[in-house]
């Protein structure tokens, strides 16, 4: 169900590719749960999990909206948590644990896939981050994940976060410096279409599960996409890395 | 000469290193003299480097202090070489030869102390770099010379040319994020002192020879630095990694 074939005129053009990072690269819910169990077996981790996530999703729409001045990731994510320490009665927990269990987003694991699959796409492509979390924390997990970047781009950059345009502008002048040089890689359709696709950006899907928590038909294959991959090995095969 | 011993509570501090290219780790003239010379034995081509870096430095100076709008490296060096090509004659090298060369600067060679220090800097320190040039150009000289970078900050990203305070402010927040957490590495003085020591960051000077055309003075060591390295082993050993 390609768009275009990968010998197409289009993707040859291509020269960089900017991946979405939570969701498509890091298990982020698996992260949360695996590193929560052992501190309190009571507690429904991945509801922790997927509140967390809300949790800060809400609070980057406020930013994004121009509710709230600019406030990155770590931040925001530091907020949901102080909130969900109180609702899932987490204050018995020793200081110290719960302060680390709340930088887990800096040690979030990655799909199995991702360290063959983007070892071989940076043979032939300039690869980098493209995503709302901040500079540190991604560094950070990519060091812990022995993940390598060519370069990490993110919405802190530009002080707007994705799907607004700026993010993706920033790949584009970072990585192309035009449009159809940059393919925009990410697990979530909203961010492709409301985004990447908006900024004349290639565009790749990788489906992964439960990404989101009220989501269970986001993902089907789509045409509206340069390619569908089921992961990133096969969007190494399918652009001939 | 140091001003401050290695285990010092001001340097155990530092998480991250932020460093200069072009000369610090880029041996550019090394690397356009090298690169020139097959292309026209008659040529001076120490000169035509020399001259290629004052001529795109008078322009980034241009736009550092608002002469001209905001203009990346990239179009700063080929306005540059389209001078060059004039004033050298080099217009009986053949078209696409010529067009390579003037992409030199995406190829520039590293000196030798930098793959070791760097890996093992890398082991203890986050390490991206904080240059004047483009990400583009960054990350293709990256890939050529098998550099591995954390992250890649630069000018581009803030619109400012360094020593103007925001590319160094850039590296504090994508990197410590108080400044004392951040440790600026370059092998000019006045980018030291005039940038990254303005902004509270710690500071690290390694000389290289004739990194100036006009300078015979620049290398000797300081004691305004945090750290004076003879090259990135030595600051290896020096900060403990």
């Amino acid at each position: 169900m390609r768009r275009k074939q990968t010998g197409s005129p289009e993707l040859k053009q291509v020269r960089a590719l900017a991946i979405d990072i939570f969701g498509t690269v890091a298990d982020w819910r698996g992260s949360i749960v695996k590193e929560g169990r052992p501190l309190k077996r009571s507690v429904d981790w991945g509801a922790f999990a997927d509140q967390w996530m809300t949790g800060y999703r809400s609070r980057v729409e406020q930013v994004r909206t121009g509710q709230r001045p600019w406030a990155n990731l770590d931040l925001l994510l530091s907020e949901a948590f102080a909130d969900l320490v109180q609702s899932f009665k987490l204050s018995d927990i020793p200081k110290d644990k719960l302060a680390r269990f709340g930088q887990v987003w800096h040690r979030l694991r990655v799909w199995p896939d991702c360290l063959p699959g983007l070892r071989r796409l940076r043979t032939r492509f300039t690869v980098g981050t493209l995503s709302n979390a901040n500079t540190i924390l991604l560094t950070d997990m990519a060091r812990n994940a022995s993940l390598h970047w060519d370069c990490v781009l993110c919405a802190e950059l530009v002080k707007r976060y994705k799907p607004e345009p700026e993010p993706y502008l920033l790949a584009v002048e970072s990585l192309g410096p035009r449009p159809e040089q940059v393919m925009y890689v990410a697990a979530h359709k909203w961010d492709l279409s409301a985004g990447a696709d908006k900024a004349h950006l290639r565009t790749a899907f990788i489906p992964r599960p439960k990404e989101m928590p009220d989501d269970s038909s986001d993902t089907g294959p789509d045409p509206s996409y340069d390619i569908d991959a089921k992961d990133f090995e096969d969007l190494a095969d399918q652009l001939g890395a």
